[in-house]
């Protein structure tokens, strides 16, 4: 069994950021799985996603020794002792970018310049600028080039940008279920999510620290939609379908006839999701995280010539992308592949047929993991 | 050019519901368009989808006889003199349904019991509560029997659920972009609308009314989602892709690093449809109307066997779909095409390669158009 055991770094140099503004100084959560060769070689970092954070795999003791229920990272399936990304055989580091709530500073924290809580005034961060803190986080640990960079959805997009911003401190970058930017789609889907959260009236301008409430309905309401985006039609469908929640002996069609209660299995399962994500998720958080998706777009200074922006990457890749993950299709990464044979890239690529949409990159599907399992034994560890 | 008059109906009698409530006496607000004819044979009814009306052709004049500005009908590319189904040879009749906003009887009127504007006491109506009321409208018209009834998307749930309801009534059926019930996707988009409004502060429990507000705020959210739902994303990309709303000369980027302002057009675009929606529709209704949505599933009194559900039905069909309308996609057209082909009905189906997705049947798509004006050529008017 992997015991986790999170970990801070703190920073004192001032971080630049892509919008010109700076961090002072700030911190980063992490946690390694693993054990760095003497050499240094076999450094994995992995990059999480929306709602995930430096606690990819493994699980939590309490104080008395107990493991800690429900405790696994959120890439247990994927990394460890004997998986996939093999830990007896690779030094695994997962962090909390800058932004999140999950420790890494982030708008619940204090702003050393004014020594209030950040909230909406926490600087808007992109991909570029949580790439820009990883590597200073690698330089901290003394890891010059990392063995692997990986990560799944956005996690991908800061693989990807690892390739384009550090070229040689990467040997390979794994993209899975991810894009080389954001449809109009995904971004009208971001910015539901956002006017939800913003004009929820306890949200106060980003402010509502200082007034002691939580903008929890526009958060419900971000985290249903994003869910639905998560997940295909079919796994919908065939978990839920048209089910009711009860058989009710009132009426013959088995409905309430209302318009606010329950009614269908799907209904219950958003609001429970919604709920629980309202209860630990930071709203200025899911902004920011938001904003930094519909930002990426490495081929914007490269006039949309996705070729030509990854002309600098060097790594090799492997690319993994699902049928049914209408969020960042398959025909998304095939959009990074081809760029990647313009300029003659070494690269793997599997398009994984499964049910599951978008939320398969983060479960147990044995070809998936076959298809990492293999290019970890047969590539990054040869 | 057709000039609408709208009229109301008034019904002094109580109408039954499906939930086993009733409704003691009513209005529905309809126009006719045309001439009926002498044996009364030559009547089509159109039923309206979510957000419109009886208002289907046609424009309205002011006092002064002035055309009022963009007071087209919402099909008006559809019905006209000369258009596919044409008023010079059809009598074309469009209702508003119960618990709309738009003239019948709804959540905004006085409930007879109690004086008081019903707000969330309007009781909950379905497709076949539509369908009975509009029977009645027609008896009122002294119509027996309909050449076609039409409509696109819950419009043509409505159309399928009168072949069903009235079979000796109907002789056509036209039934757009619809589908036999709601996948459970559909029903959670619908969901996620019917909480961002429940949730505002201002909806009261459904009696904003008496409160002297309005829920806007969730309206806007219900609205932009369905909005992203009506779209395919080719045409989204197509329009808006990732164009930003004004190059900023501030950062090579263009970006304002800005989580709450606009950055894309899309954004921009769906906050306009948002805030013009929340201006003139009722929140009530909008819970209402897709709730009936959901309800609807004629196969389910047969154990989900749409074959079974639709023996009832004689009337021939036209049925239309749309290659990118992923709300009401192709393959649910074709599960209605099957069931009646299992039943060995008289049956036209067109699959529309457009673009637009969901949205197309709203549309000036010559083939579709071209569809429709060869079926009520060739079959209605023969």
């Amino acid at each position: 069994m992997l015991i986790a055991t999170p970990q801070s770094m703190h920073f004192a140099d001032v971080l630049p950021l892509q919008s010109g503004a700076s961090i002072r100084a700030y911190d980063l959560s992490y946690e390694t799985y693993g054990t760095l060769n003497a050499d240094k070689s076999n450094a994995v970092l992995i990059c999480h996603a929306l709602n995930a954070s430096h606690h990819v795999a493994g699980v939590y003791l309490d104080a008395s020794g107990e493991v800690v229920d429900k405790s696994e990272g959120w890439w247990d399936t994927m990394i460890g002792p004997g998986k996939p990304v093999d830990t007896d055989r690779f030094f695994v580091i997962g962090v909390n970018n800058l932004g999140s709530c999950f420790g890494s500073t982030g708008p619940m924290q204090v702003n050393p310049d004014t020594n209030e809580i950040y909230g909406a005034d926490f600087p808007v961060v992109t991909v570029q600028d949580w790439v820009d803190a990883q590597a200073c986080l690698l330089d901290a640990l003394g890891i010059q080039t990392l063995a692997a960079v990986m990560g799944g959805s956005l996690g991908g997009m800061q693989a990807l940008s690892w390739t384009l911003q550090y070229p040689d401190r990467v040997r390979h970058a794994v993209v899975v279920a991810s894009a080389p930017n954001l449809t109009a789609e995904n971004i009208a889907f971001n910015e539901v999510a956002r006017r939800a959260i913003v004009t929820d009236p306890d949200f106060h301008g980003g402010h509502y620290g200082r007034h002691g409430v939580l903008p929890k309905r526009g958060l419900r309401i971000a985290r249903m939609i994003g869910h639905i985006t998560y997940l295909s039609d079919d796994v919908m469908n065939e978990k839920f379908g048209r089910q009711l929640r009860e058989i009710s002996a009132i009426h013959e069609t088995g409905y309430r006839f209302s318009t606010q209660e329950v009614e269908f299995q799907i209904e219950s399962y958003l609001r429970y999701q919604g709920d629980k994500f309202s209860e630990y998720f930071d709203a200025n958080t899911y902004l920011l995280i938001t904003r930094a998706l519909d930002y990426f777009d490495p081929a914007s200074p490269f006039g949309g010539d996705l070729s030509a922006a990854l002309a600098r990457a060097s790594a090799k890749f492997l690319l993994v992308s699902f049928t049914t993950d209408w969020r960042f299709s398959p025909a998304r990464s095939r959009e990074i592949v081809k760029a990647l044979l313009d300029n003659q890239r070494d690269l793997s690529y599997a398009e994984i047929d499964a049910p599951h949409g978008h939320d398969a990159f983060l479960l147990d599907d044995e070809r998936y993991l076959g298809v990492v399992r293999s290019y970890f034994n047969a590539k990054v560890a040869a």
